[in-house]
């Protein structure tokens, strides 16, 4: 007899096809008996004490006490006036490094093959500072803000990654050409963390440079390390040329364990409540999320279900080529990750 | 007997294989007898009264006269302390739009076939500003500068250059989003001039959209208008769909046609000098500058012959794939030139 200790987590159905993929993810986490209770949160925006935007108390609570939360896509209407809550839970979080591993998927045909990289972006400040003026009518400014701080927290998550991750190089992205403080300061920082990782090759590269090597030769790249909205760009990118959001995980880290792992595609309305989305890209979420909590065998035998499932061809949705309902691909994951003991 | 008028251009041949490359070209417009006359000039950094970083007069003098410029690539020494020269020269002459078609090269074979699509990027502000303070020790802002009179003139130089080149859409890029008083602002000046141009389909995406989507399939997109660093990225990312910066060439417009031409790729120094490099880039930024002149049979005729060396695979440059040197890649395309009368 072993004690298992069952671990909360926080789970954020979200809107559109949140709810249907976020069932999804708990039956096949069922199925491999994954020793995890979800506590599920609404999350839209309040405006609390003083007029600033906030996340529901009973969802920040449980994020409190569980530390790990999944979630669903929400959808943000710009007119609402509110900022994305996918940027909110972020800030509330401090969740400052956004990390998307982006693989090839055997069986899932794109362009490019041996696709084996991750991004890591720093998800705090930068052009997302959220600080604007009108300097005079018809004059505009968007202020970038780059911390010697956050840049060294984020260099360190980089190459802390990919010394546990068995990776061998880091790149830091940038255009201190252009912005030579802001960038500037975010590229000494790294070439100062650099220092520490001897075992870890580091190289930098201008932002316009990665995208066009990028889509020539995936397959140079490792862990790339870049401020806010670089990371936003690349990371899209990246997840293009495996086969786009719908099969492209997201995990973002906090201090001290914290993290919200996340599918970052859309809420698709279009197909909602029609039992059609595809769940990979929570269930590769969660994965990821399993493997935070150190479930490594729960994470490898779901991920495996998953893969096999997508490379036998046989029971897809339709985005992945097939006729399946989601219902049916969830099935088959489960089977296959039952008979997988 | 026609009278041929023959029209002056600044040639700024460049550093590395700038020399070599920008001497191809007027081989090539010898052999086509373009009705051009090179005036060739040097531009490197001047300190000028009140320490401000200028273009060599003579490299002014020439182009305000001319006001048609082709460009070699220039090497940008961060540490020289001067800003790059690329920058300098749009700056000094106004030049607000940047040019850029992506179309693919019959037999030159990438992932992607049959893109054709035109980058159009603001080319004077944004977040090249240059405007950039520590706050306090460790704490660094940028400032991104968005005004209505560029964004309004950018958006009207996209839908008129859609117009004028028989073509269908227009997106607009952003991340209003995001920046939503900045970018806000640009998006709403595309808007406002999208109302003048009924004809011509508007569209407006989010940068990080526009990447994943350009991967995944860039023949839905046709004209692209966007801040400036977005365009950096951008036009960086497609010229990678069709080859790369050795094959794509550019254009930076100002008003009452006043334009520089350029390769956007590098000077290249360790081929410098030794006949191997590829001059297509320039030769079709040349060919942009023709047909900006008016002059569209020499055009017609230049990009004729490149096209057809290229898709003939017979003699080409290394990058290209074969083992000519740049002077027989230059004597294929001349002998084509004149073959074709
Ligand atoms: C939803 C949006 C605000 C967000 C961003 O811009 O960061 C998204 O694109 C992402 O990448 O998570
Ligand atoms: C050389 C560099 C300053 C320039 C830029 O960043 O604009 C280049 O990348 C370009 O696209 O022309």
């Amino acid at each position: 007899d072993t004690l298992i200790s069952v671990k909360t987590v926080t789970m954020i159905p979200g809107d559109g096809i949140g709810p249907e993929i976020s069932a999804a993810v708990m039956k096949i986490f069922e199925a491999a008996k994954a020793p995890i209770t979800w506590e599920e949160r609404n999350v839209t925006a309040i405006k609390g004490p003083g007029g600033r935007w906030m996340i529901p108390p009973d969802a920040k609570e449980s994020m409190d006490r569980s530390k790990i939360g999944l979630k669903g896509p929400l959808k943000t209407p710009i007119a609402a006036g509110h900022p994305s809550m996918n940027l909110l839970l972020r800030k509330t979080f401090d969740l400052y490094a956004n990390v998307r591993p982006c693989v090839s998927i055997e069986g899932y045909k794109t362009p490019y093959t041996d696709v084996n990289l991750v991004t890591i972006r720093e998800n705090t400040e930068g052009e997302y500072s959220g600080i604007e003026h009108m300097i005079v009518d018809g004059v505009v400014q968007s202020i970038k803000l780059i911390t010697e701080n956050a840049s060294r927290r984020i260099a360190e998550y980089a190459f802390e990654y990919a010394r546990n991750n068995k990776r061998t190089s880091v790149t830091a992205v940038h255009k201190a050409n252009i912005m030579r403080m802001s960038d500037g300061l975010f590229l000494r920082k790294c070439r100062e963390v650099a220092e520490n990782y001897k075992d870890i090759k580091f190289t930098e590269m201008y932002l316009d440079t990665v995208c066009l090597n990028m889509v020539q030769d995936p397959t140079q790249f490792d862990v790339l390390v870049m401020p806010n909205l670089y990371g936003d760009i690349l990371s899209d990118l990246c997840a293009g040329l495996i086969g786009g959001l719908g099969v492209t995980p997201s995990g973002n880290i906090g201090a001290n364990g914290v993290a919200i792992f996340e599918s970052v595609h859309g809420t698709a309305p279009d197909i909602a409540g029609m039992d059609l989305a595809n769940p990979t890209a929570l269930l590769l979420s969660a994965v990821m999320m399993l493997r935070h909590m150190g479930l490594h065998d729960h994470a490898d035998k779901i991920q495996t279900a998953c893969f096999d499932t997508i490379r036998d061809k046989k029971v897809l949705t339709k985005d992945l080529g097939g006729s399946a309902k989601c219902s049916e691909f969830t099935a088959e994951i489960c089977r296959r990750v039952q008979d997988l003991g």
